[in-house]
């Protein structure tokens, strides 16, 4: 059902001749409940204006669209040019009527009434948009109303009548206005900002309540993917497109994820995930430079006892200075690994960014595992994971030296794609 | 420095020897810069309106405040009732002053000019708030201006002269308007939203944006301390200071995360988390039950040999029976904990929770450390995940049954706490 909402002013219900605002969108719209609203001064009239309860509405309404109910409502205003006089009254009345009839559509006139009503009812549009249009009517003469002739109670009946027969030569004066744009370009801001900190679900609950927003659905789609992609740590399409190599696009999709978490300071986070990464990076290296080193078992790396007997030897020496047996059966993970380039490429770049990783394994392990807080300030801690994170694309880079800088600012990207799209 | 920005209607400059709003604003701001706005019909006039390029703006403005400067702009305006008439002219012009005086306060005069201008310059307030304040003029008769005497620019000195003398008697007619309020209705709806989907960090963005909040400060200062505990793995300090036993506060505390996440539906670092908590929790219960059956080396849990003859055969048996050797050097973790409940509780409550975080610690493993993605379609992966997520929650409650329901709802908690401030 259609709901008209009408404040009624002195030029209703006509003047000149022609439709007040409230008569000419009637007239147009042919609503089902037209809820008029009258402030005390102008129901009871004064010196300047009609008193206007002297108006039969219901029947004046009737006459131009059969089908439409009337209410009226009358409230005593203290200041009729506040603004503050009418936020709640009005709001309160909107509530009211969307409760008793959830599912209509409801037309706002903003043009009768005073100013403040007119912005009263912008603004209420404006923050509840919501299945609600604000309709404006222009005067018949294009230009201002003042010094034309006002209604009359005494002479209703016969004036309707040419009222009826003059509109009846006319097209509508209504027009819905298209102010929803502020709305739009206040949420255009809090997108922009929620960019600046990589928080796109949260773009997208924002988008969601937002029924017309410029570019809202590709907006939207693309935020859709990407979170999607996120939270299941699948690849993002733009990578897995443009390189082949299978644990390439697992390790750079990664430490995207791990920069971005970085950037928005989800620190413990980004702790956890910094060894695992590593752990991959490298055992991909190590797979590639020394075959044979590492065996799978059940698809999990173990040593390989017959690889080389000269770094055999070595790794057993290593490990008995450091205080620990060796164990074949054991899982290789980071720590062995660190220790194979203590033995294969001690000068390596490698081993110098997997130092980083090695000055936070312990801390990393009590919040991992301990389920220890992080503390920031004790230790360096925050340096070491500043450290950590670069040292982990640098690690990736050297190991996989075929991905493009570009690619490593994938969210800068898309965050300008995004921008751009706002 | 403050400007004020207003267009120019027909009530001014001034209307039956009184100030129009333009004026009655420069009076008591007394501004550094106006900056006036005409539509080419009023600068021009027509039948009913005099042609306001004959007023003197500079001089008049000058007479009533010395220190004020005056800048005109005038527009041609196809349809001076329009809405879309002004929304881009007026944000030209403000943002166009905003980068010339970066440090002004702006005064928005919301009284003068059309209503679809009033109401413009309300929406462009609520849209840009920053700086910005909306100035209504109140009439003299504190009733409409209808029918009263418009300014002539033909006897403009000696007009001004008694609008002078009859202003020096009267207070200040200029109020600021209370309209930020709708702006506030509009980010509250989109904070509940937020807190619907435990964004906190997308709440504090959007209320730093915001100059004026009701209760503004105290939601953020309480989101402060959250996102800090959150992004720290800080116990909340509601929890530390109900409960003395550190290892229930962490496991308690990293529920609450883990089963935030779920609902976020960040599943697959929920998958990488079960583990490690199911690990912590179980781990507390053997040590408490079962003294002596780990012992810690450097921190690290380990089996101890010399605990219980008859426990070490039958564990020695189940690895075989697996086809898993035994090694007491071997780091205990979730499948040896497994294992054990196998032989010591094999009816017990907890190894059958615990078979739910075995169930997906294949998956897991991939993802944590394959860097695999999540697959929730295949095999049952949702459906097991969201099993093992109800588990922790299980095992957590019967190793630690002294927590109270009450406090696993923390953010539903904290969810009502913050709508209640809103």
């Amino acid at each position: 059902m259609r709901i008209l909402f009408s404040p009624i002013g002195n030029t209703d219900p006509w003047r000149n001749d022609r439709d007040g605002a409230m008569l000419n969108i009637v007239r147009h719209y042919k609503p089902d409940l037209t809820f008029l609203f009258f402030t005390e001064s102008i129901w009871e009239g004064s010196d300047k204006v009609a008193p206007h309860r002297l108006f039969n509405w219901e029947e004046i309404i009737k006459k131009v669209s059969n089908k439409t109910s009337v209410e009226c409502m009358i409230e005593k205003i203290e200041d009729v040019n506040g603004f503050d006089s009418y936020k709640d009254i009005f709001h309160k009345y909107l509530v009211d009527l969307e409760n008793r009839y959830p599912d209509a559509e409801f037309l706002l006139n903003v043009t009768s009434g005073t100013p403040q009503m007119e912005t009263t009812l912008c603004l209420e549009y404006i923050t509840y948009p919501s299945h609600k249009d604000c309709i404006q009517v222009t005067t018949p003469l294009l230009a201002s109303n003042a010094n034309t002739k006002y209604a009359n109670p005494e002479d209703q009946e016969i004036d309707l009548e040419i009222v009826n027969i003059e509109e009846s030569k006319s097209e509508s004066r209504c027009q819905s206005i298209s102010i929803i744009s502020f709305r739009e370009a206040m949420i255009r801001n809090q997108v922009k900002s929620l960019i600046e900190n990589y928080d796109y679900e949260a773009i997208l609950w924002l988008l969601d309540a937002q029924k017309s927003f410029y570019n809202g659905s590709r907006i939207r789609s693309r935020l859709k993917e990407v979170t999607k992609n996120i939270k299941t740590h699948e690849v993002f399409p733009s990578i897995t497109k443009k390189y082949r190599n299978n644990d390439l696009q697992k390790a750079l999709f990664h430490f995207l994820l791990l920069d971005m978490r970085f950037k928005r300071r989800d620190i413990a986070e980004v702790l956890i995930r910094v060894k695992s990464i590593t752990e991959f990076v490298v055992e991909k290296y190590l797979n590639r430079k020394y075959v044979g080193l590492i065996k799978y078992t059940k698809g999990k790396p173990y040593i390989n006892l017959f690889y080389n007997p000269k770094f055999m030897s070595d790794y057993h020496n290593l490990l008995k200075n450091e205080n620990y047996k060796f164990d074949e059966r054991r899982l290789l993970s980071f720590p062995a690994y660190y220790n194979f380039f203590k033995i294969l490429e001690p000068e390596g770049r490698l081993i110098k960014k997997m130092s980083c990783v090695n000055d936070i394994n312990g801390i990393r392990n009590d919040v991992a595992h301990n389920l220890e807080n992080l503390n920031l300030e004790k230790n360096g801690n925050e340096e070491k994971i500043v450290k950590a994170v670069r040292a982990v694309k640098e690690m990736i880079s050297i190991v996989f030296p075929e991905i493009k800088q570009d690619d490593y600012e994938y969210f800068t990207k898309l965050n300008k794609e995004l921008k751009e799209l706002l």
